[in-house]
């Protein structure tokens, strides 16, 4: 069972504060790039895997999708999204993504954002994901990068020049590593990105595209915070598909 | 073009005494993991991309290979390599990886260690490799991981407690790094993993297998020196074939 520190109010407050929780999609500065990696929502049948407040699930909804399954661990993230949520066509559910099922064939898409890193097990919810989809329909996820997960301490080093150096260690060591990030003790998996890779083509699945994903000059003109994140990857967004 | 470190003899002088100079593959503690990636070469076409001292071709060909073709920028390794092959079926031949051409759908095999990441441009080689390969004609390749490559200023940190870090910075600047290896002034090309990737994926190509390669238990006992590599990973191997 995966922790879920969604839940616990310190974190839950925290959470609430960031930019990607006020102001949604455009919040997050990745999300232009994922967006590219998306085909057009029009139509389709979308399940957004760690969905949160909803903010992709409306968006999608907003273009057209023909229906949208939001699922989280959290009840907490759960009723904030069916508070926020107008729109019809939208279900909320509660699930914990390691022990997922899905009707076979019935899904175009499934998306999913900075979630899947605390699974500790991703081969089970990939064969789920592949049996759910359609032939020529598509898994594209974000989450954070093992160059970011890798060392049991995390954090910059500054070194004489100025510059910023991240220390990876314990690369080949994967599992748990915690962080206190809002609460103390939140739990997530190092896993390498071959391991990653591996197991979406263990699934069935075809590699479409790898973002080791930073800012570009502009969103670093706009937000000067972000130039760090030019040093190295904290997020990687994947897109594969299931051949037709 | 390349530039051609292997002919700098103080350079040459030096990778001569690596243990995969002198050895062959199994000085190489990435080749057991490497082989496992290769299809059997009975029969096969193949080309090995920076032949080197034709170690590969070898092996190759006492397996069973239908004819090898060792390709390399140094003349003086392919003659170190022609001096050192008695088999028949091995052609080694001078070519600059950046402008090679290839006989169309002529290959089984195209096989590359630790030579690519030397290539300015990756995109035209992949190109020129997917037209030479046979319809489920595979590719099969190490080269320096980004992770290693990334930083400006390359090289160990210790913290307090004992713990290596490896430094990681720069990551998103792809393009030429200069290290100090054998020689002053080696040109390597750092480029993200995604890089490697997409580009595959745009001349055509279907990723099998990834492996951020890492010395397993029995190697540290055998080689207490290959520890630290279980900190981050130096190499990527990577599989990808040419759908039939």
């Amino acid at each position: 069972m995966t922790q879920n520190i969604y839940d616990n109010p310190q974190f839950f407050a925290g959470y609430a504060t960031l930019d990607r929780s006020v102001k949604g999609l455009d919040g997050a500065p990745e999300w232009p790039a994922l967006r590219q990696m998306l085909p057009a929502p029009q139509g389709k049948q979308i399940v957004d895997l760690g969905c949160g407040y909803g903010w992709f699930c409306r968006w999608a909804q907003q273009q057209g999708a023909a229906h949208v399954l939001g699922l989280d661990v959290s009840e907490k993230m759960l009723a904030r999204a069916r508070e926020m949520t107008p729109e019809t066509g939208i279900t909320y559910q509660q699930a914990d993504l390691e022990t997922l099922t899905l009707k076979s064939e019935s899904l175009d898409l499934a998306y999913s954002s900075l979630a899947l890193h605390y699974l500790q097990n991703i081969d089970g919810l990939f064969s789920v994901l592949f049996q759910a989809l359609k032939p020529g329909g598509k898994l594209v996820f974000s989450a954070e990068h093992p160059i970011f997960t890798a060392a049991m301490k995390q954090g910059w080093f500054l070194e004489q020049d100025g510059q910023k150096i991240w220390p990876v260690a314990n690369y080949q060591q994967e599992g748990e590593r915690l962080s206190n990030w809002f609460a103390d003790g939140v739990k997530k998996q190092h896993r390498k990105l071959a391991t990653w890779i591996n197991a979406l083509i263990a699934a069935g699945f075809v590699i479409e595209q790898l973002d080791e994903w930073g800012p570009d000059a502009a969103q670093i003109a706009a937000n000067p915070a972000l130039g760090e994140e030019k040093e190295r990857p904290m997020l990687f967004l994947l897109s594969a598909y299931k051949p037709g």
